[in-house]
């Protein structure tokens, strides 16, 4: 709903959001109530033959994704597709192929990119300052328990897909390269309720990469940690350090006899409310100046490959490399 | 322009702005262009004329606020009038009495109050975190020379009035009473080109004060500190202490050998951009919902005496009292 | 008993406690058991008489200052005297020329000035790495609650003596220079049982002030604030800040579900345990080299004075002016 | 020296340093200058053969300590030696042979263990604040560049072990368990003139385990950095995080046109100085009341299989599995 609001009412300019599909009808009645719109599908192909509507933002569950995505560039719809593009090299290749047959635009939801302050450390590194990178440490971890249909890794790529596809882009964009061989280690410690059925499930995961260009990679993911959304980032080079990131969710800090605190940002939506905007700004500017997104789909199919990769290690206990098209 | 753009640009539910004035035809020509508006008028009571306007945003120099405010409110429109309300009492007065008389909402550009910082202190320090408030600090300063106009305090009322007339608000607003006594110093430390033709212009200046219901507060002020714009506030109460407010424009943070660096936020636009946006929301909805605005008039009023006794406590170097509607 | 402790075991060079002094039996008994001493006396003049002690540290109250170090001076001792020097200015005129008489060292117990933070600040500030200095606050909130022999600011001189000497020195070394003239205001916000038999005890003070070289002071004080002992500093220049102090009792932070809490330090003697170190190592060098304390009997008089004149203006609610060696 | 300047001059209580040994003449000399003692030996064996000295601290070149410690065991020495321990599982067994039977106390330098804000945090995370514990990150990056004695990673285990095995051992004190299994990637970025003759010298290095308990851990290494001394550490748990270190030397913030920049710490020196007092102190008080020190013999071989399998991981770029006494 952050994209459909940010279209809806905040004034992205030379873009208008005219309808919603979604197949859940409470939830379609709300979203149109809330977004002012009287348009409304449960079927979301009904949209894609509507000759005025030049762009879609896919934000449906991932393992959807291929199924619309295709579907929308046949159409000959723009897309802006949430993270992760896809479930797996098979999928990701299909909408490659597709996207670049029906000749649309295909932006990745990583909207780190176009976050402030993971710009400006962008820029930073980019500049010298710490001379060249030698390692790029993202996490992120979220407050919020995994939804259920998480549990089994096989259908839902597990966190290291729903929470750390963000994190594997980082590192790719600071590195200006691609992940060689990942390992992880993954385990269930916040879920027990999961335990029994799902034994693969994991809720906390560290992985570790080997870099193309010989930099190192090492991300962390969890989700349940309560305490707030915490995304940070930090990267090391030569001579020096860059670190982005906070948790404090404004200025204020209460003193009392126990202690000085900060409360923490809880939500994806309020850390980043500004990079979703300026994400969906470019979005259409991209489509009305011709050009490629800054994360496009072929960055949508590299974290694709890392998320297998990764959880692939974390099942065969071992490093997992990735080479061409397919992770050995 | 900060409003100007908020009407025009950023999608203030319910609003619309249909028209500039400025007596500058480039500035207006330059207004007009960027807003994407095609009426700008060099005389503002053109606009007033207009029975399709609603309301207006009074941003013209402070010096004019009083003939701007009274005319509009007589023309019927609700006003949203930057700080500081007026240059004295009397033209206060003028202000209340001509805003009663119209019946139109006066809302007065404290935007800190709007600032989700600001608000999470205030609800911090009412819900009896740190006890009853003791003491209000309030500093803010500024990194852009003042301008030439300034230079004459008798005109400008100078810094206290332009930088502090926010922090003065604060003060009021965080102890939910009015000043009784207030003492300034202040000197020019960074202007010495004014030096010889305006001996009493000052770009420092300290004042502290004793409130009606005895608490304390002190205030800071200072324009042309180069290293950033400055507004952080401390409540100190009787078992604990609110802080607000930092001076990191983002969070990276660069560890390199010379240290470990945050870059400043350099503008009040930057540093308040989502309060502006809050408060013009608010005005159209106190329009819409006939409430009273945050800061109305009285509150536009109170600052403007706390300006005028700070003055003339600098010049004649003795507390100044506030009593009743005349400083002694 | 800090200078006692780090006298007799944390090995200051060329020193060693011999004995102590204290009326009180009971604490005189437990001091030369923690002490590890056997020498223990109820009479300090006693201790004087010894021509084996070449030094003595006194900390008795403030009102004691002036007989115990007039006397010892008298006796040829070198004297490291706690703030503040003494109640007035006749009696620092008494201890200034008991010392120069008797050619004995003296210094006064600003051990701010052996900080290292202060003292890298100060070199910040030296080096003019901000301009020419325009204001200096300073401030120095302690959780404790007064005790009852402060209740009488006639004898006690109250937190601007006992608490802000600190401040009025640190002001005063910052800015090289004098007060010229004070303002300050004051309040009984935490000890309501003092307010019927000593309506003027202050538990909280803020003072304004000129320096006679045209810079600005500005210093708050404040007793029983619960949240930790809070002494920070912020030096604004013509072109920069430089800020001094924190109050996180070590580097951990505690991130859960409430908010990211850092504990915060509680009494002086951890927050300056390295100061008071070296300053009492300094103390015996500057006796073993001859050379002149950091702080010394001309600075404990001028901080006499502003606590004197700040009394004033409390209670006359005026600007008290500090001319020569007496304030008007 | 620390440990040396700690007990020539720190006073630790009931210790007295007699005596220092160091085949290198010149440094011989300058140490007991410094240290104000006479008794210096080329030959440390000469000192054992003393009767008179209790205790010994062995802070030579880590291939040396085996042997040292060794001897000194025999000749009824307590010993604090400084990590690593050994370079191998057999100097390890070996050494904690020769300390049970001679039935002396060994100490491993692991000073973090005494450093006050590990320790808080320790007692933090111990008491349940943030639940169980999940993931424990230590980072030691460190400014200065690698002795040339250290290419030779056969010979000098290389940063994990004059490096990470502070991390090693923290990673363990926080989790309360053993390392099962690692996995590390390394490589040289910042030191050129090694990499012909010395391919697998390192300067970064990241490693990731299992531990035997199911928690995770990740350590990260880097000399040269330049930038500072980094020592920090977070511990993850089910509902919260702890975090430790900070890289300001002290509490002094520069705000000028550039930023707002602190100071770094340089020097683990700076950072621990404190923690090396408190374990020299604590392995005086070990011997004198007959307990075991915080870090043990075991821990120090602890430390040691986990810096072999690393490295063992590194080269043959796989998990390593630590069973028993040997890595797999």
């Amino acid at each position: 709903m952050i994209h459909a609001r940010n279209f809806a009412r905040n004034g992205i300019a030379d873009a208008r959001l005219v309808a919603i599909a979604d197949p859940a009808y409470t939830a379609l009645q709300h979203g149109c109530q809330e977004l002012g719109i009287t348009r409304g599908c449960s079927e979301y192909r009904e949209l894609l033959r509507d000759p005025t509507i030049h762009a879609v933002v896919v934000a449906a569950p991932s393992a959807y994704h291929c199924e619309i995505v295709v579907a929308s560039a046949r159409a000959g719809k723009h897309i802006l597709c949430e993270k992760p593009m896809a479930m797996n090299v098979a999928e990701s290749d299909a909408i490659l192929a597709a996207v670049e047959q029906a000749g649309v635009k295909l932006q990745i939801g990583f909207m780190r990119r176009y976050d402030a302050s993971f710009i400006d450390a962008k820029q930073r590194v980019d500049s010298g300052e710490i001379g060249r990178v030698v390692l790029v440490k993202s996490v992120t971890h979220g407050p919020t328990t995994p939804k259920p249909w998480m549990y089994d890794i096989r259908k839902s790529n597990g966190p290291l897909s729903e929470v750390n596809s963000h994190d594997i882009d980082t590192v790719r964009w600071f590195c200006n390269t691609d992940f060689e061989e990942v390992y992880a280690i993954a385990g269930n410690y916040r879920s027990p309720e999961a335990q029994e059925r799902y034994p693969d499930f994991y809720d906390n995961v560290i992985l570790s990469a080997r870099l193309e260009n010989g930099m190192q990679g090492a991300i962390a993911g969890a989700q349940g940690v309560q305490y707030g959304y915490d995304a940070r980032c930090e990267i090391l080079g030569e001579k020096g350090l860059v670190t982005v990131g906070r948790l404090a969710t404004n200025s204020v800090t209460t003193h009392t006899v126990a202690g000085s605190t900060n409360q923490n940002v809880h939500s994806w939506m309020d850390l980043f409310r500004d990079a979703y905007r300026a994400e969906d700004e470019d979005f259409i500017r991209c489509i009305l100046e011709d050009r490629q997104p800054r994360a496009n789909g072929h960055d949508g199919k590299a974290a694709v490959m890392v998320v297998n990769a990764g959880n692939r290690s974390i099942v065969e206990r071992r490093p997992v490399r990735l080479t061409g098209d397919r992770e050995q």
